[in-house]
């Protein structure tokens, strides 16, 4: 059933981690992957204990977060990515990123863990899996002055299209299965 | 130098949960491993924005984690890990666990994650590395109305000893090192 807002069946008013966290349910209930979101840091200052009822935070403040949204496990291989939305249709700003994601990516790239960006462009109803080594390349040459975003084409040359899915809406592990394939293919060249 | 509490140099009236996260600092700062603690889960109902000062949450409320305290990747593997301090001396009491811990356990052993809990004996000053295994194995025999503990003997002999370091504190990826190497010769056999 089409929605009164005209989106695409798939996009129909779903935000991108709305999607995400569908796949990650889907995905636990056939035990395909493992993987949650982080829950958002707070620095808890005060606290309630009612009598009778349950501990009621009074005075807290979010404390930046350290590493991506996102991490689990998955036929043995660590996955760790970070998912933006974007308004654009030409290019995925870079704006979109904080330094301290780019360290914590360089780092589970070091460990050999899977790292990438899930990256919709909303306008478009697009969602790719696209690799953080791409990203950190973009992300050094800007800051030798290099352009601010990633431009679509090369996000569609380089980054896998995650396709749609009823259950799991953004079926991102097919994507990920296309990593791993090239990754063997490297292996084995 | 010795405290005035008489407490042995390892173990001196830091928490486990400080020792770990001095280790994951440690390993972090030395790339040798990536592990991070999850943030306290929490539901977000209500929240200031004063002008000129940072948002304050003025009434939250503590949810249930549904995962383990700790995650990341290490050399290509994913670990995932709860810390658990015990006051006893002779067993570790099952009474320490949660059923979605056990849950969470047993998904990431099926994606072959190593899951393991670092259990401190506190009075003793030992702090080993338990693979979940053995403690699911426990878990289960105690369902169907077995001993409500695992005894000190048996983890002595399934567990590893984590060894203190002075700048990691509890130097676990020695134990991981381990696990490893139990591994590999298991597939060797
Ligand atoms: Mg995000
Ligand atoms: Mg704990």
């Amino acid at each position: 059933t089409p929605t009164s807002s005209g989106k695409s069946y798939s996009n129909r008013g779903m935000t991108l981690e709305e999607d995400i966290n569908a796949a990650n349910t889907y995905y636990v209930s056939r035990d395909m992957a493992i993987v949650h979101k982080k829950p958002t840091p707070v620095q808890i200052v005060n606290v309630d204990y009612p009598k009778r009822s349950a501990a009621v935070i009074k005075e807290a403040y979010f404390k930046q977060a350290s590493t991506t949204d996102y991490n689990g496990v998955y036929k043995g291989y660590h996955v760790d990515f970070e998912a933006k939305e974007t308004k654009n249709k030409t290019s995925f700003p870079l704006s979109n990123m904080h330094e301290h994601q780019i360290t914590h990516m360089e780092q589970v790239m070091k460990q050999k863990g899977l790292s990438f960006i899930i990256v919709r462009f909303a306008p478009l109803g697009e969602t790719f899996l696209l690799e953080s080594k791409y990203l950190i390349d973009y992300w050094y040459k800007q800051q030798d002055g290099g352009r601010k975003s990633i431009p679509y084409s090369i996000v569609k040359e380089k980054a896998y299209l995650i396709p749609f899915h009823f259950q799991a809406r953004v079926d991102y592990l097919k994507a990920v299965d296309k990593v791993l394939a090239k990754l063997e293919e490297d292996v084995n060249v």
